[in-house]
């Protein structure tokens, strides 16, 4: 009967005509074709060159068009048993793609390859949810590489390498996480049967935390303090097997398990581990640095500072990881804000595109504009890393500490800011971006793990700290500073109110300012030392400040960058003029938001501020046409991005609605739960 | 063989000794012996009063010792339908308690209590991801008491309010949100049959998100279009019948589901819901307010202001909801911080508590500051409104827009500072905090869902401006402003820099702050105007700033109740003292945190931030042993904590180790997705 309908109804429904699904393709399809430059450029730019992104794309064709790698339903659906099961047949089948299919192995290479599949590029788009084998690949093996003389990685390697054995690494305790001499966990030397006793001996000396630990590989590169002879050591690292290669019945005097649910990444299998007076061989440390001899002899290494370089490796590859998922998380909300139309900005008028909003634009359009600038910091700090590399083998180490900093910093600075970019990004699409559908939870939950791991992110900034301080004091003894700091040499910036706003100018004012900053911080923390307090003391008086003069610096060293990345002569005029705008955009929006340094060290005044905020608004308006193109330049594969909001042809609502009726719940109208909890109720209530 | 220990090993591991459980527990008692106030003082203060605060303790008594209300396993480890059905079975058991038990009714009252059951106190332990009922208690049977004739109550909320039907409320569409006219589902009237056909036009026109809505309610109260005699009359309350309460199948012209899951709440069902041509008689119209008569004939509205009361009541109920949610996620970071010992302060020192971090400090206690001052802010706003509710009874609407103006504000305030400061409480816990059994993600997932819903807060905030620039405006016109906003009657403040930063003088800044913003935002819009932009272009390019402007009101509005809160006379000396450095560090962290605009304005000088930044290190360090204490004033018991980090005894790392255990995936050591998938490939690659 309610199939009636009456002339009446026809006429209004007519009359109240919306937007469907078709005007959200049109919208889009209208956003394109105002694109002011030349898409394929930019994304062969953040590629790394033409070659790279066709070897992309061929790898995404390969692996997204395999059906096994297809969820049979959306995992949040799923039991956690279920969830990890699911996975770990992912994972398992991507191995075997590996080592079976050649055209694979051609295309994706070696150990680099495997490891793109695994990260924030292809890998998301495979295993959501984490990977139960990524951390044999990512940490397993190059533990052997980088710590196992050349035996033990004939030993080791094949079998690791060919899959025959998995593993992970073992480091971060339950009361133990980055400062490395409070692990607790024991190796102890026996010289009668010349073997080590590995010993869990409190309840925080647990290991947890590692990837694939809980219930998935057999062995771990374990990291414990090494005792010989009646003296500690230090931290080493020692290959124990975990679980019968035959049964995977754990070994004894193992106990391990998995952690429990987290915020995310609930398939990577996180787990814990205890030793109870395990033994395992001598011949299992890792001798490539430090040995110890048949007899309990210890022989240190010959360098300390080469376990610099893998630290500075994986923080690099969390900048790069940072920003695709912050590239996700943009290019989905700009493209539903674009077919998103809602109140009003003219009373009467139709209800506007919601990009059309200033408010919407300073949220999407600064996100857009942090991607370059991490890609263009980060690149730098890459090309520095494999100069040092190379100094490394030479002998030259001189590098070294700047590129520590410049990586921690860095490190930190990507993962806060794609964090919260990715949670603006999310707000921004109202509610419908707290749904699972838009994707947008996920990658939130996944990309926030980076701000405490590998280096939580407030260690990582006194890290930096402790360097400006440093080279502060170095150059007022008159000593050479590394390139990066070396305005730290300059006399604290006059009073210069320059009305030079120009790109370089402004560039001038935050190296004044984040000069004016160290030089006020470090006069703070002199005084607390002249009033008597040990310098430690003084230094964690003054550690809020001198968070704030280490992001001053890395802001200032990424802006500088930026400046120069977009000044690449090779770009084409199209692309130079739209990255030059997001360029200054990323300039002003950080004055703006940190006016008060910049006002306080003098470098600029509020006139020029006001002069720059109505800059802003402008530059929001003028890149707004070129949004949506933008992001598509980031080139993220539909199924990399995972998004009913966000799919490249913009046909949302019809998505969302489609994505709904999948749920377990909707294959019945009346749910079992109704017949069990709720009919009683509504009966006894009669 | 493992448990072989060699003396050898036995020394060492003594000499090796690390702070165990009962060193934990130690640093709490030593932390609560340290306490400088009188807890219970704090507790009364923010429940409302000693009764208040002996109410709650027995209500929580009572449903906390029921085990029914316990789960089996954690949510976490359950199919998105075992979740379902747990948290209805809660749900159902919870509305049984409360019809059948004299003695819960007579302590937990009427319709208030059961809101307080579903609310963010005591409900987030009970049905932990959202309860399936609640909005039949906090939407439906409200919008029938709100909306209904007499007659219509007298049909409807003696079966609503017993439990014999279920209902929600739906207003949000798949395409439309916080703009009501935007709506599409149309009711519209046919004389013939004296009826109401509601139909969902277009796939936008889908109902979306309202609770309950999926598979457990059998009623609604829709709002739809009206249309009769060929005039559309807006948005209108209908109660519709959605399922077959004998059946609960869905009924003709219905299609309902649930909307797959979400970041949190995923207990909550929430639904879609769409119209065929669906009949529904002209009395199930709720009538209070506008009429259809048997002919079709429109009955307008007496007053169309009667609905702001829900909307305010709404927005400050939020804001209770969200210190409370802040609340508890301090009390586990703080609690935390106090056992976990990291790092080293002084070179060879033992491992010092994180709490001893200025850096950690500086996260944790602004924290706890936000909480009183929201609660102060608050309680203002919910004394105004009852003030108001009494004045509309009596036909005076003076005080509404002022009374809308900071609901709104305060609604944004409060959800974006409790989120912000519940995610800076789980990245204060370092890793463990992305563990669920540290609750702090469901705490935030949770808590963020507040920005977006009831009014988005961008929105929000542009309502507040709306009312500050016509406030201004009217100031200029020499007419009297309500007294929240009567200081942009005042000039705009002289440069008067002021030496004095008291409690007054920095109050004073900010207002002579917002004030100075206020009016340079009012000329940069009236220029836009000037230049011959139409008024809505204007306000649309100016309104980054303008929210700005509207955020620096609140905060100020904030301050000014916080300073007059804490100099309550009541108070006594230990309790005022500590609220009053609390106080002190809130002022002059959100001034440094925007020190450009103090700057700008010429309340505050250069010279002046650096002595508040040295006054707000001072504070940190005072407040820093009080730190425990204040977190254990809030009251929180240990069931609605729900967290491993942050229990009363301090026991963290033991309860870490034995909730791990209890993963469904640690009933066995070897699961079965080992023998399905990774023993095949194991076996392959030999």
């Amino acid at each position: 009967m309610c199939w009636y309908s009456t002339l009446l109804w026809f006429t209004f429904a007519q009359a109240m005509a919306r937007p469907t699904d078709s005007q959200c393709v049109l919208d889009l399809k209208r956003e394109r074709a105002k694109c002011s430059f030349n898409k394929e450029e930019i994304t062969n730019l953040l590629d790394g060159g033409v070659e790279k992104t066709a070897n992309r794309r061929q790898i995404e064709d390969l692996f997204l068009s395999d059906p096994e790698f297809l969820d049979p339903i959306r995992p949040e659906y799923m039991s956690h048993e279920d969830r990890y099961a699911n996975e770990l047949r992912k994972a398992c089948h991507m191995v075997r793609k590996f080592n079976e299919d050649e055209k694979v192995q051609q295309i994706v290479g070696q150990m680099e390859g495997i490891r793109t599949l695994m990260g924030s590029g292809l890998g998301v788009a495979l295993t959501k949810d984490g990977n139960p084998l990524a951390l044999h690949y990512v940490m397993f093996l190059p533990a052997i590489m980088g710590h196992g003389t050349v035996d033990q990685q004939a030993e080791w390697m094949g079998r690791a390498w060919a899959g025959q054995i998995f593993g992970t690494y073992a480091q971060t305790e339950l009361g133990h996480g980055t400062f490395l001499r409070g692990l607790e966990t024991t190796a102890t030397y026996d010289p009668d049967t010349q073997e080590f006793v590995l010993h869990s001996p409190t309840i925080t000396a647990t290991k947890w935390w590692p990837g694939g630990l809980g219930k998935t590989v057999n062995y771990a590169v374990v990291m414990a303090q090494l005792y010989t002879k009646g003296t500690c050591h230090g931290i080493h690292p020692f290959i124990v097997q975990l679980r019968d290669e035959e049964t995977h019945q754990s070994m004894p005097g193992v106990t391990v398990g998995e952690i429990g649910p987290r915020l995310g990444l609930n398939t990577n299998d996180n787990g814990f581990l205890r030793f109870d007076h395990c033994r395992i061989p001598r011949t299992n440390l890792l001798m490539k640095h430090s040995k110890v001899l048949e007899d309990g002899t210890y022989v240190k290494p010959a360098n300390d500072k080469l376990a610099y370089g893998t630290m500075v490796f994986v923080r690099v590859a969390i900048c790069f990881d940072s920003y695709r998922q912050l590239q996700r998380a943009v290019t989905i909300a700009t493209r539903y804000s674009a077919v998103r139309h809602q109140s009003e900005l003219v009373p009467g008028a139709p209800e506007p595109q919601i990009l059309d909003y200033q408010t919407q634009q300073y949220k999407l359009l600064p996100q857009i504009a942090t991607i370059f600038g991490i890609h263009f910091a980060t690149k730098d700090v890459w090309d520095t890393y494999n100069e040092v590399t190379g100094n490394i083998q030479v002998g030259n180490l001189d590098l070294l500490p700047e590129l520590h900093a410049l990586s921690c910093g860095l490190k930190a600075l990507s993962s806060g800011d794609a964090s919260s970019g990715i949670e603006t990004c999310r707000l921004a699409c109202g509610g419908h971006g707290y749904l699972s559908s838009s994707n947008l939870p996920r990658i939130y939950t996944t990309t926030t793990a980076a701000i405490t791991y590998e280096g939580e992110n407030t260690v990582m900034w006194l890290q930096v700290a402790r360097y400006l301080i440093k080279s502060y004091r170095e150059a007022r003894q008159g000593l050479a500073l590394h390139h990066s700091v070396s305005y730290l040499s300059a006399q604290p910036a006059s009073t210069h109110t320059t009305s030079q706003l120009s790109n370089a100018g402004l560039v001038e004012a935050y190296k004044a300012t984040v000069s004016s900053m160290v030089s006020e911080t470090a006069a703070r923390l002199q005084e607390y030392c002249d009033m008597g307090r040990p310098f430690e003391h003084a230094w964690n008086s003054s550690s809020v400040l001198l968070v704030k003069c280490a992001q001053a610096h890395i802001r200032y060293f990424t802006c500088e960058k930026y400046v120069v990345g977009v000044e690449n002569p090779g770009l084409s005029e199209g692309v130079q003029n739209v990255l030059r705008q997001l360029c200054r955009l990323y300039l002003i929006y950080h004055i703006t938001l940190n006016q008060g340094d910049f006002l306080r060290s003098g470098a600029l005044t509020g006139y020029n501020m006001s002069i720059l905020e109505g800059e802003m608004c402008r530059l929001l308006a003028a890149l707004r046409p070129d949004a949506v193109s933008l992001v598509d330049s980031f080139d993220v594969h539909d199924r990399i991005l995972d998004s009913t909001l966000g799919c490249w042809d913009g046909n949302v609502y019809q998505r969302m609605f489609d994505e709904a009726q999948k749920s377990p719940l909707n294959q019945t109208d009346v749910p079992e739960a109704y017949y069990k909890y709720l009919r009683p109720l509504l009966k006894a209530n009669l």
